[in-house]
């Protein structure tokens, strides 16, 4: 019997995931790593890990992060060169595309203005552009940022998008590479983070970035919490530049309650919710790469250490 | 040279139209109430327009709404008996689309909850269930609500839909006439109201209606502010029944500043902004039904007087 050692900081994820084991992939042992049998692990299910926790387990052969980001097996110094997998779930691409959609309405409606009024009792429409005249841009275009650039496209927005490398997506004018990173941003009305955090990443979102937006933008992070220069946001709302943010993600979550980010003029918190893998899509594809290994398989969605996703 | 003659209530929007029969049909004198061509028109352009002003005219020969509703022309008692127009513009239903778009995702995805914590800077995420789970209720399924009823469907919402007569929408559960109200509110967690007001829709969004509804649903109301008991609403979201509301449209409007629903927990307040036409659209319809008159050939997007709509 193949033995997957569940490692992570939030105890109320690891009992969901056993239990989603225990549904899914019964033939595995689903094990906590204060289980005597965690030695015996071929795979690490892993999102925040202990540090020291992947370095106490002799047998892993692959390290399995089970979110679409593979950042947070950082947190664990004795982390294993090994191979690393994540989960690709679509319906984590659904959740994304759902939460990011009602944000680009949100500011292109003027909702976050209105919303702001009614504390007030003042009615004002807010000054309203057909879609095709809201330029969006979308920073990463992989699994989770190609559909969501499509799915505006199609909504009629004026869609753009960046990667590492060159793209073709119907309806999205796409910009590879750090020498277009500029020419992208150029009249940006509403930016979306969907970028993984890599060295290259890390607080992307920064003053420099905020200044070649359209005035009055609005930024989206769905990204990581790093991605965020979060004292540079504060200046770029304060002077007006940027109208507002939501973020969905943060360098500490939950965020501290003392944070000013929860008291800053337009800033919007939500609790890392745009999206989530299902608990038993987590357990049905860990267990199909238990078994590519046992068979000699290549590896579902595995992911590059040193790109860093 | 043809007269209509403009006949509302609100300045700003008598001179924006003015604007725009000047660009879209300057072949057409477009001409305020008290100008004294106006006796000679022979088409109403109307939005609320004020008691008597109707009346006046010995030469009308059509009134038209410059709207998507025809309810406010009552706003005038001395309206004759002519036929009446309104006006469908495809940017207005793109802009429904939107607004009914934002909402269901508010609530589906539980970001009224969120946005309801920032205060208190408590971090919770919503719970969470796939849009095919989550059933949406449409009230009126013309030319908005078909339009909204299918935009969601294909968004993968649980879709019904509720009208005068039989309707075939891909993806979408339709239910016909008053007797088939009750069954199409079962188990109903998102109702919204796309109706024309007529005698018979009057005051339709009320505590029997809510009390079909799925516990803890909530209320989008983009038709029209008498569709809505407001006491009523209150009440079931007083005692949980309802969980939010969202409220486009009221009585009187703007919505006086001592109005007890900009304080209401659980009422969001936009401006009626859902949609509009756009002032061009509106200046080239009239004007082609102008040409249609004077050519006897038949009016575009009639409406009758006695249905109401
Ligand atoms: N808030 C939430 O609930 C939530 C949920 C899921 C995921 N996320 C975040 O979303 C991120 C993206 O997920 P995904 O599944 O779409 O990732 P993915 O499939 O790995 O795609 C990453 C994209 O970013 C691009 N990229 C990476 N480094 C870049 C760089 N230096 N410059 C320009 N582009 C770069 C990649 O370009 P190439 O295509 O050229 O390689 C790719 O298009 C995750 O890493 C995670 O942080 C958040
Ligand atoms: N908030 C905003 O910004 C905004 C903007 C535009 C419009 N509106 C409102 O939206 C309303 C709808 O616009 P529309 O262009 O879609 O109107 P429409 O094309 O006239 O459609 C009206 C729909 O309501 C149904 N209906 C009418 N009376 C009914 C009754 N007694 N029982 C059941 N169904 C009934 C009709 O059924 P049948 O199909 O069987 O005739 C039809 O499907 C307008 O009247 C206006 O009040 C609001």
């Amino acid at each position: 019997m193949n033995t997957v050692a569940l490692l992570s900081r939030d105890t109320l994820l690891l009992a969901q995931l056993q239990d989603a084991f225990a549904r899914r992939a019964p033939h595995l042992s689903a094990v906590l790593a204060e289980d005597p049998q965690a030695v015996q692990a071929q795979v690490a299910a892993c999102w925040f890990p202990l540090p020291g926790s992947l370095g106490a387990l002799p047998n892993l052969q692959v390290i399995h992060s089970v979110a679409a980001g593979i950042d947070h097996l950082a947190h664990d110094p004795s982390c294993p060169e090994l191979p690393v997998c994540r989960v690709v779930d679509p319906g984590h691409r659904q959740g994304m595309t759902e939460y990011v959609r009602w944000a680009v309405i949100h500011f292109h409606r003027g909702f976050d203005r209105v919303l702001g009024h009614q504390a007030d009792r003042h009615w004002e429409r807010p000054p309203q552009c057909p879609a095709n005249r809201f330029r969006v841009g979308v920073m990463g275009l992989g699994s989770l940022g190609s559909a969501i650039a499509q799915d505006l496209a199609g909504a009629g927005y004026d869609v753009r998008g960046w990667a590492r490398s060159a793209k073709a997506l119907p309806g999205v004018q796409t910009f590879a590479g750090a020498g277009a990173f500029d020419p992208f941003l150029d009249g940006v009305e509403l930016l979306v983070n969907l970028l993984p955090l890599t060295a290259e990443t890390r607080g992307i979102l920064n003053r420099r970035t905020f200044e070649r937006l359209a005035d009055g933008a609005a930024l989206v992070n769905v990204g990581r919490g790093a991605h965020l220069n979060a004292d540079d946001l504060q200046q770029a709302l304060a002077s007006g530049k940027l109208r507002g943010a939501l973020l969905d993600v943060f360098e500490r979550e939950p965020l501290p309650a003392d944070h000013p980010l929860w008291t800053t003029p337009g800033v919007t918190v939500t609790p890392h919710m745009a999206s989530a893998a299902s608990h038993d899509c987590i357990a049905e594809q860990i267990a199909e790469n238990v078994r590519r290994l046992n068979a000699g398989e290549p590896l579902l969605n595995s992911a590059d250490r040193l790109l860093g996703y």
